[in-house]
């Protein structure tokens, strides 16, 4: 195939500073969760992208000094020669593919909290960030920098810059977003000083002015110096001279940075779910910096599509692409698009499971691409597959997420495939959930998945097939894989967290009975105690239909685990909307048909809700049914000479889209092996050198 | 001095099967946070409290094998050459001092998420543990275990005795508690199964029995065989042939343990805070276990005082005193009731900042002790200090915990140390707070302190002493500490957590008018944005005062950090109690002495509360007016020979008490040096063998 000429503009070189990015794809710095603790991990994650044509690959934030450190979040140190050497391995990893690697160094300020190192954090003026919240935060307050603290901080920066050099990267970052310590200079809200680093944007932005000179200093012409700066509360305040202080901000720094790699303020508005935001939400807070500068100009976007690419070249909005999300779903988006392979891509669905990992303390996981963060430890590809050994019949009963994706892994491998499914449609629970508010983009899982199987000959599929342990072996496959999903049960637990058996009422439903289109009647009372996504859009999705409904939750939030993946207040601004009350920290303890009885998690305290209907959005069960009558016919499966017999995905332990499409990978990958929790390596950290900072300085 | 002889009984030898612990003083095994990423750090935390006496040293729980991840909780490991290495450090430190080395062999079932290792966790029946809340809680439902599965996890538990014997372990644990696997197999709740497993509680045991088992074969007669048991349910459960199921467990179980640790079933009540629990909080439970085995016995129940502990032994409630956050707290503990120094023991307050350390991923903190953790890493011993150098005078300025702990290091160094306070009272903010409901014992971080003072001659202690700059200068000391503590201010964030200044109305309060007794006018809403234990205790002090209160904050719960303490639960139940209502995810945006306006945290909906005063118990800030006014006298300053001036505690950053100890004790140790966060070592995990799980199995 070859690329449509329109795309050529992607494959441009771009000047930053001293060096050249070979194309328009940057890989702008994000958390990978692997730190210096898996420094083999990280190096071929990064690797993978840099082999799949991205020109730019940044490492996530490096903490600089010990006096920013983000325990227990995964972040990255350059602090030693240890880290120096660990990094290496990236940079190193990167080099080979032709990529130019960069760091964003970073002090978190008063964002952070030192738990590890006790030390207390840094700030302008000692008001913290992110104050009231208490999801990731402690009780410990940040303290007032002096002019040393200012020094200090320079200092560091220009040692970090110095081992980021030692360490082979080609392009250096000053940090300033996020509520990191350089913006919460740039915010008079934060910086309350009233020397020459607080007051009119002139004096806000010197920190950061200072920070570019010492890394400018310190890489000499080694490296490009990209400023990274968050620029939405900015945007929304009137300059002096020009339109907002975000134009002050960019024309005052111009000189002083080869690269700026701009943003949004907080990882919710940053880093935002498909659910509620689409591609470019980004461009109407950025899209003025190009016309402050004459630097290039890099942002993100969830951009998956060459031609909203293009067009924001185009339209003079960024000079080179910037990807995060993205990278991580496909990382050789930018062959493919240069191969003309455009139909091949993983699109990122924008679900945000890579950013809960990061709040979940672990390396990054991806819906799409279950090879994410298991490239050395497990030796997955996302592209490559070794051809099996032995050509065998692979019977995959399920074609949800986990029997798709175990079908196409199976089917790369060279196997002869057979996929079978009960439903009218492929897709399991996405058939039913992409049609819910928000989670179309959902569906790429299926989309992708039922494309690269079509091109494979040694595929055969089959829907509306349900199948018995009669036809199984009959059909007496070399293997069989059971991915018959779960079900959703009526259980409850007890405000001690004990299970207590099952609501029995005619009225009491569950997502099963919605998406067979039963429709309980209203008022509808949804108890949610999944707290992911589920329970809320459902709400949603009665709501919709003209239903009263009102949402209960044991949680302090109606869907509280989308705090993990960004979602959390614009879940409460969609209940809201769909004028659904919410009731936190309640649980279910009976109903009548008229009156649901709910008890305090806390104090048991009991109070009474009228509704109609219960859904309850609780516990799933595997759907075991089949893989129950196979044991019952043990002798008769082996007798057929079915070699293996493995249950994947939710009928196996349910979970996210994003567990099932790992389980059916891994179960393609370990076709017929028992075990394969010790078929992965152990990554450690690099630890030639003796421990301690010392060492860092003598490294310069 | 001489001990009394009533306490002698402690000191006698215990036999736990084939090993002998040298008196009755066991650490049980409980977290430290450290895992084997830090092993030199663990080893000298671990080796500090043998050295203080404690008979028996156990290490917090050991995963057996990868399938049991408790990331990003800060679990250790014993799964490969490195981990057996990396515990024997410790297992060497502990034998230095004569006393006996446990480990806690751990397999997390389906308490655990496995979010490093991305494999489903393991359960009896596939119900998960504390499914309801969302605390630590992830998206990944548990599967259920077949019998090979069984097999395996007894293998590995065999495999894990074995490296626990390599490693150098006299006491190698089975657990079967808190939620993990072995006691998910004990509840019927969560055992469904039909087989040999499932049923009657003979059934039930049968898994643990037969970790026991193949933990003996694996140790043979080097170790002792431990098990730990949680009995709270059980207790609560008629037996068959007993009075309960947990007595027929210890009755069927005898023959197969050396030694019963029993505890409770959830980290709330097992570890539960002085604020709500006292001393020996245990024993209802764990009282009869005596009766039914000829085993020795050891639990705990936060003991600090040895009459209790000798209490407990005479009346046949447990053979050995269990000890974890008092053998924090105090790690010589045993050889000051051994030495007849009681009055030096340094009581442990119950306020459970250890436990939050685990929760919050890091090495254990403690607010009475805090050299806790830093053993290693910044050379603190607990006891020991080297003498300064040079005897200089040491002023400190406020008398709180930072200052009194401040002034205790410096003293003990050999420095002139002059200790004044403003106040009528030791104890800054503690004067106050040690009369709010509950919180008594947490002075005992003051009057542990004055008395030790009170023994040190070369200390000056001055009360109603407030010191100007022109005082300061005519003292003339060496080294000058601020401990000035921090005010509560009246400032709000707005819904998006930006700071909007401070709410202006004459009936706004702090907390800092309610401790001068400037009582508010009823009703009054409490808004709490600090979110620890401070503004629901001060909801329960006004409603104990009689007025009419009700609670508001923007987080999900009250006192909501307070679930990092394990007091979540008992706060909503202590402000019900006191028929204070609760309101969650609201902050408040006006006041006009008669209606508050409160805004939704994410949807920004307004509603109004009638009350008639606020008290706001939000953001903190230094008292720095001596600071800044000494800083615009730094040229008599220097004149006067005052060659440091440090800011230390709640005046430099404020945070828990145990932040501002902690502050206290680094800055006497530090005492005119900068760049104290340089004087550490950074530990390093034991990388000797290649990584990798198979080298695990060569090593048996």
């Amino acid at each position: 195939m070859t690329r449509d000429a329109r795309y050529d503009v992607l494959f441009e070189p771009v000047r930053i500073g001293p060096v050249t990015a070979p194309n328009r794809f940057y890989q702008v710095p994000h958390a990978s969760g692997m730190t210096n603790a898996l420094p083999r991990v990280r190096a071929a994650f990064r690797e993978t992208k840099a082999e799949g044509g991205w020109g730019v690959i940044c490492t996530g934030a490096c903490s600089i000094d010990p006096t920013s450190d983000d325990t227990p979040l995964p972040f990255a140190t350059l602090w030693d020669r240890n880290d120096i050497r660990a990094h290496a391995l990236m940079t190193e990893a990167v080099h080979r593919h032709g990529s130019l690697a960069g760091v964003e160094l970073w002090h978190g300020g008063a964002a952070v909290m030192n738990r590890a190192s006790r030390l207390p954090p840094l700030s302008p003026s000692g008001i913290p960030w992110m104050a009231t919240h208490v999801g990731f935060m402690g009780n410990l307050r940040p303290r007032v920098m002096d002019k040393t603290d200012i020094r200090d901080v320079l200092r560091w920066q220009a040692e970090g810059a110095g081992k980021a050099r030692s360490a082979g990267f080609d392009i250096v970052y000053v940090y300033a977003g996020m509520g990191y310590l350089g913006y919460e200079f740039l915010l008079p809200e934060y910086n309350h000083r009233c020397d020459e680093y607080g007051g009119p944007i002139e004096n806000r932005i010197r920190f950061v002015r200072e920070l570019l000179e010492v890394t400018r200093e310190a890489v000499g012409t080694d490296c490009g110096v990209a400023l990274r700066v968050s620029l939405e509360e900015l945007r929304g305040r009137p300059g002096t001279h020009q339109e907002s202080e975000a134009h002050e901000l960019i024309s005052l720094l111009s000189d002083h940075a080869d690269l700026f790699d701009v943003k949004m303020d907080s990882s919710p508005t940053d880093c935002s779910a498909s659910r509620f935001t689409g591609e470019g939400s980004h461009e109407p807070v950025i899209d003025f910096v190009k016309r402050m500068t004459d630097k290039p100009v890099v942002g993100v976007g969830r951009f998956t599509s060459p031609d909203t690419m293009v067009s924001q070249i185009r339209r003079g909005v960024l000079d080179l692409i910037g990807g995060a999300r993205p990278s991580i779903a496909d990382p050789f988006l930018p062959n493919k698009i240069r191969e003309g392979r455009i139909e091949e891509i993983r699109e990122c669905i924008g679900c945000n499971i890579c950013i809960s990992s990061w709040h979940d303390g672990v390396p990054v996981r991806c819906t799409q691409n279950p090879t994410a963060g298991e490239e050395w430890r497990r030796g997955w590809h996302p592209e490559r597959i070794a051809p099996a050994r032995k050509r065998e019949k692979v019977l995959i009963v399920g074609g949800g997420p986990s029997g798709l994706e175990c079908a196409l892994t199976a089917a790369r491998q060279g196997h002869e495939v057979t996929l079978a499914d009960a439903g009218t449609s492929w897709g399991g629970r996405l058939s039913f959930e992409k049609t819910l508010p928000g989670l179309a983009a959902w569906n790429r899982v299926v989309d992708y998945r039922l494309g690269r199987l079509a091109d494979l000959p040694n595929v055969s599929m089959y829907l509306e097939s349900p199948l018995g342990v009669d036809d199984i072996l009959e059909l007496a496959p070399d293997h069989l894989i059971l991915a018959t999903g779960a079900a959703w049960t009526r259980m409850l637990y007890s405000t001690l967290e004990i299970p207590v058996g099952q609501l029995e009422h005619p009225a009491v439903y569950t997502p099963d009975d919605i998406a067979a289109g039963r429709l309980p009647a209203g008022p509808v009372l949804v108890f949610d105690f999944d707290n992911y996504y589920y329970g809320g859009v459902l709400a949603e999705h009665l709501a919709a239909k003209g239903m009263e409904v009102s949402y209960v939750t044991p949680a302090g939030q109606a869907s509280a685990w989308t705090i993990m993946t960004n979602e959390l207040p614009l879940v409460h601004r969609a209940l809201l909307q769909r004028r659904i009350p919410v009731t936190t920290l309640q649980t279910v303890t009976g109903f009548d048909g008229e009156m649901a009885t709910l008890a305090h998690v806390f104090t048991g305290e009991e109070t009474a809700m009228h509704c109609r209907s219960i859904l309850i959005v609780g516990l799933r069960r595997p759907r075991s049914a089949l893989r129950e009558a196979l044991d019952l016919r043990r002798a008769e499966v082996e007798a057929a000479g079915i070699a293996s017999v493995t249950t994947i995905g939710d009928a196996l332990a349910p979970g996210a889209i994003a567990h099932a499409v790992h389980s059916g990978h891994k179960a393609a990958r370990e076709l017929g092996q028992r075990d394969g929790h010790r078929l992965y390596l152990r990554d450690t950290p690099i630890t030639d050198c003796e421990p301690g900072f010392e060492q860092a300085d003598a490294a310069e």
